[in-house]
Order: structure tokens, then C-alpha cells, then sequence
């Protein structure tokens, strides 16, 4: 890892890259039979793990699901539409949030007042972890594309019973979840239309 | 734009591409006097886009706040350590959600029930509208760094201010905003730690 900019450090990714991480990536249900090591989603975070957050809070907690004992556990908590390719996935992340992030802040963080900011202030806590784990998690979808890992997010799934077979007694709680494995572009549909800039934004 | 990995697409980015993007980017405060182009600021919504949403909802809307008469409207609602430097940056994105994003699903979604998940279910609305915008300005802050960009995202604003001075009498309401520009480096801090795999990850 580097975190000085070299000479070599490019202007911009080229298209190649920009295909691999945005414009060719997809999302997937169809996984092919290829393994994906654990080394690989150990990977994925240390680079996700750099992107920004606020007061560096990172309240993202992941569980990746890969047992077929911790499969039968959540199989339960998938929605009908979303169960038969989570089973088939190599790997699911269950990405959590952290619910007393804000303990860790004195470590985190270098103003020694950011603790104060959410102890004892369960709207800024629910609003902080969700935001940020969310933004963690976007990070690591696209950090694990940056790796070659093909991603399929997907939030139908019961929260309640996710956080009961996995969390009970934890501070951690259950924000969406994400297969990861090879995806097989074979079995993709076309992409869905997405909104023209003119659409989304404006420049004032 | 392609739509199909070819020959050329690398299985992973190289190390130079992960430090654009992740390892060496940073979170900036001082910036260049170097122009951001209109030009710029589109082709990063138009990479930023292509991320995954849930049932392609797309909430995420954009203010580009550039032209002094926009930026004054803005200052008042900044809080005081992210005045200057906000006010100094060549563009800060308000990154916005139109809690009314559900009325375009019949057109960017293949399931027609896709807009009766949310039409008078406001918890559900809100709860789609926080993740997903937050999971698109994450990509678009990845998107402007694989353009060249720096980012200085910040959650410090009055929410209830901006959406009265720039989204009253509309759908879009504040999440949380983000300065762009390019970074001077000379000025930045050393990185604050962040959490271990074995802190923040469990496989089962």
C-alpha cells in the first residue's frame, strides 16, 4: 500500500479500468464455479476500509456468510426472490453498522471531543451508521469489482431476523447484503436505463 | 461507454489505478487553483450512475453549488469548520434525494409493481431514499477520483437550511454535501487509522 502519489500514479483511470469497476461491472445472480478465497474479501476491505467517513466514525461491520451451517441460518431471513441465489453464491456479505461506533472515536478520530457528539443521542447514532456504513459498503462493492469480484446487492430480507441469528447481544445491526463470487455475464439481462444528468442535477 | 468486459479488460486493477481510487486518495481541504469543468463534474454522474441501486430506484439528485450568488446562499448553512474551505472550492455537491423517486420506477424498473413498494409507505420511501443516495454518492466520489478529482465530503450543514434555500416547493431534500476540486497535497495531514479486517469482519 502506498499513500503518497507517485510518478506513476495515472491522471485518471483508463477505460479499461473504468469498465472494470463502473461501465461493464453488473450486478449478479448467476455465479460461476470458481472459488473465492477468503484472502480475496480480506482484500476488498483493507482498500474499502480507506475510503472517507465522517469524524473517520467507520461504522461498518461485515459478516461474510459462507458456511452452509451459517447458509441454513440465514436462509430463512432471504426473501423469496433473493433465496435461491444467495445459497448459491460463494460468499454473502451481511453488511452490519455498528451501533456503538462512537466508542471506538477517541482511537479514530483526532479531536478528543467526538465521542460526546453521539453518546447518550440515539437519532445522530441511527443517522451516522447508517449513512456512513452505507457509504463503507459502496466502497467495498467497488473495491471487491477493483479486485475482479462481480457483486449482487440486494435489500429484500428480513432485518429483524437477520439481527437475531447473527447479532443477538452485540451492538451490531444488519444494514443490506451483497453476494460475491464470479458472476456469469452469460445469464445477465440488459442494463436497466439510468437518469440523463440533466435529469439527476444542476449546476447553480 | 461499453456494456461488455472485452479482451483489453483487466482481471484487477493495477497497483497505480488502486492508489488513484482508494490507497492514495485522500480527503481534501486545500485546493489548486485549477478550473473543474462543467464537463468534468457530467462525466462523473455519467460513471457514478451505472452503480447498483435497489430495483434501480436511482434517489440520488445532485446540486452542483459553483457561482458566487449560490455559494452565499449556501454559507449560512455551513458549519464554521467547513465555511472556508467549502467557500473556497472550486464545486461542493449537495447530494440530495428526491423523496419522490419512486414515480420514475415504471420507467427505470422491469417489475410494474415497483412503485406501489413505496406510494403512501413514507418509512419505507425514507429509509430507500437514505441508502440508495448514500450508496450513489459514495460511487460518485469514487467516480471523480477515477477522473483525476479530489473529494472533501462533510456532513457538518444545517439540512434544514439548505433544503429551504435550494429545494423549497420540491422533492429533494439534503443528505450531505461534498467539496471537489484538486487537492494540494502539501497541506494534508497524516491519515487517521483505521479498523483491522479482524476488528470490523467475521467469516462464518
Amino acid at each position: 500500500m502506498t499513500d503518497e502519489l507517485s510518478d506513476s500514479t495515472p491522471q485518471m483511470l483508463d477505460d479499461a479500468a473504468l469498465d472494470l469497476v463502473f461501465r461493464a461491472a453488473r450486478t449478479h445472480s448467476k455465479w460461476l464455479d470458481k472459488p473465492v478465497p477468503d484472502a480475496l474479501l480480506r482484500q476488498a476491505y483493507e482498500i474499502a476500509r480507506l475510503g472517507p467517513t465522517s469524524g473517520n466514525c467507520q461504522p461498518l461491520r461485515i459478516l461474510f456468510v459462507r458456511s452452509p451451517e451459517a447458509k441454513e441460518k440465514f436462509r430463512p431471513a432471504l426473501s423469496e426472490g433473493n433465496r435461491a441465489k444467495t445459497m448459491a453464491a460463494p460468499a454473502t456479505a451481511i453488511f452490519a453498522m455498528d451501533m456503538a461506533f462512537y466508542e471506538l472515536m477517541p482511537r479514530l478520530f483526532h479531536d478528543p471531543t467526538a465521542r460526546s457528539w453521539f453518546a447518550g443521542k440515539p437519532a445522530a447514532i441511527e443517522e451516522t451508521a447508517f449513512r456512513n456504513s452505507t457509504l463503507q459498503a459502496a466502497y467495498f462493492i467497488l473495491a471487491a469489482r477493483a479486485l475482479g469480484l462481480d457483486c449482487g446487492p440486494m435489500s429484500g430480507f428480513d432485518k429483524e431476523m437477520v439481527d437475531a441469528a447473527f447479532f443477538a447481544g452485540t451492538s451490531w445491526r444488519a444494514n443490506f447484503i451483497c453476494n460475491i463470487g464470479y458472476g456469469d455475464r452469460v445469464a445477465l439481462h440488459p442494463r436497466n436505463p439510468r437518469l440523463a444528468f440533466d435529469e439527476a442535477c444542476l449546476i447553480k
